[in-house]
């Protein structure tokens, strides 16, 4: 379908609901509400799902799009959703209209909008909201800018393309506040994260080479940097920021005195064969598996299963 | 200086050696290997100086358009220089043409190409590209990348704007690959690095209830890190990523003992006042200076500094 095409079809259309996916990410809320608010100042009554699994960091930007209870909509459209198995529960069946870049996309909807050059949906929405009003609102550029750049790991992942950047210029020429929204998504930390990292860091230790990384985190730790829970989101990820580590190991320390294991590892080695001796599993790059010991001992168990896999 | 005025002046002159700036960065190394080859393109003999401290992170990108030894330049042209004192040395009296976006410049060349809203020198230099040749070639696009991503975070520091991205955009339409230059510039950290970012993290201090953070970097610590100058680029970075610090300062030993400072700081500070109390300056926003004392004496006399601009 065109764009243009899309567009037509929208106007004849009123009392739309706008659905994002399970576990909501930038790009289908952002998306999502930009939409929504470009049909509204089309003279359309159209709101966005209020997905129960929106969390605290893109809450402020969509809550304002929410539906009321009880509002029964003559038309829905799902953004950024892939296929039926991603729909919020009770909604799979009612989709008219898809508008999405997945080259996966399951072509479930009737019309369907697909770009799948696109590095988000983001982009899209945009090409409809210029040919519906000319160039988007302070809001939509806001909510469009979170779209595009948390899709691209703010520019940084290789879905990125010269479009994507252009279509991040115009969504800033629109409004959209680059200075707070990078802050917000991309650069800042709470200062226990930041004291909890050092120590991550600073107690790292190497193994054959360089070629395993093995990063600690115990109870006492996180006492010591003064983290919550929400500081510790994502903690695996660090150790694969090493040069010349294909496998990162990071061993959590539970309250019970078991340690978690997650490994990451480049895809010359199998992290879910790694798992596996312990009974646990996930993907080639990514498994974790726990083991009944405290972290010292979970590390030497670790090391040997990973000398066992690489031979 | 209007843009084609620098290139008709340029094109007037030959035998050029392009200067970068001391502690060369991805935006004068990289802006000032592309105008060379763009200046060799011209039909000019065109070399940039063999800045003896480049960094084995940049040094593959411009090693190709250093000097030759005995190359006697019969016009010199200074690239993201803002002052003398910035020079390498033997080199301040000998700069007739000086590009720069520093709003702080200090106007020391005889002609002067200055877009201090530009938020690197990269994107005025791919404006004398197109004029000059259309666009940038491959090599040319692949150092523009390198100086407009590493001088805003890849695109993250509040110095991006949509001119930014728009000109990041055209360095991928002329063959720069965004994907490579990512994970080297921003993605993979080396092992020595990592081990040094743990060390700054564990040992950072917060004055004003968190306002203000302080990272101290000192010649012990790279050397218990195993850290080389290439793994200590952009290091003033880090203290910005603080939930709730609007001034950043990091604290640099320097081997004469010396302390280099870098303050970076939120709109609602001035970091170029902070530095300008000790002799220094650059953008609101980034600023540097240096104070011939120890780390811990700086440290004393900047928060002090930081206190009178604050009140």
């Amino acid at each position: 379908m065109e764009y243009g095409e899309c567009v037509s079809l929208l106007m004849g259309q009123d009392n739309i609901l706008v659905l994002s996916h399970i576990r909501p990410d930038g790009d289908t809320l952002g998306s999502g509400a930009a939409l929504c608010s470009a049909l509204r100042r089309a003279g359309k009554t159209a709101y966005i799902y209020e997905n129960p699994e929106i969390t605290d960091r893109y809450l402020p930007y969509v809550r304002p799009w929410f539906a009321p209870s009880g509002f029964v909509p003559d038309y829905t459209v799902a953004v950024d959703i892939a296929e039926p198995g991603l729909f919020p529960l009770g909604y799979a069946g009612t989709v008219r209209l898809c508008i999405d870049h997945h080259p996966s996309n399951a072509r479930y909807a009737a019309d369907l909008l697909l770009r799948d050059k696109k590095s988000a949906c983001g982009e899209i929405v945009l090409e409809l909201i210029k040919l519906l009003h000319g160039a988007p609102d302070r809001a939509e550029a806001t909510l469009l800018y979170i779209a595009i750049s948390t899709d691209t790991g703010c520019f940084q992942y290789s879905n990125t393309n010269s479009d994507t950047l252009r279509a991040a210029a115009e969504t800033l020429d629109a409004g959209a506040g680059i200075h707070e929204l990078n802050q917000r998504f991309f650069r800042r930390v709470s200062k226990a994260r930041i004291i909890l990292e050092g120590m991550i860091y600073s107690g790292m230790t190497f193994y054959r080479d360089g070629f395993v990384a093995v990063a600690t985190v115990t109870n006492d730790m996180i006492a010591a940097a003064g983290a919550t829970e929400s500081d510790c989101d994502d903690l695996a990820g660090l150790v694969g920021r090493v040069e010349g580590a294909d496998v990162g190991v990071t061993i959590r320390e539970q309250d019970n005195g078991d340690s978690r294991i997650s490994v990451r590892s480049s895809p010359a080695v199998n992290s879910s064969d790694i798992c596996a001796l312990f009974g646990g599993g996930g993907h080639k790059m990514a498994a974790g598996c726990t083991l009944h010991c405290p972290p010292a001992e979970a590390k030497r168990r670790l090391l040997a299963a990973v000398d066992k896999i690489l031979g």
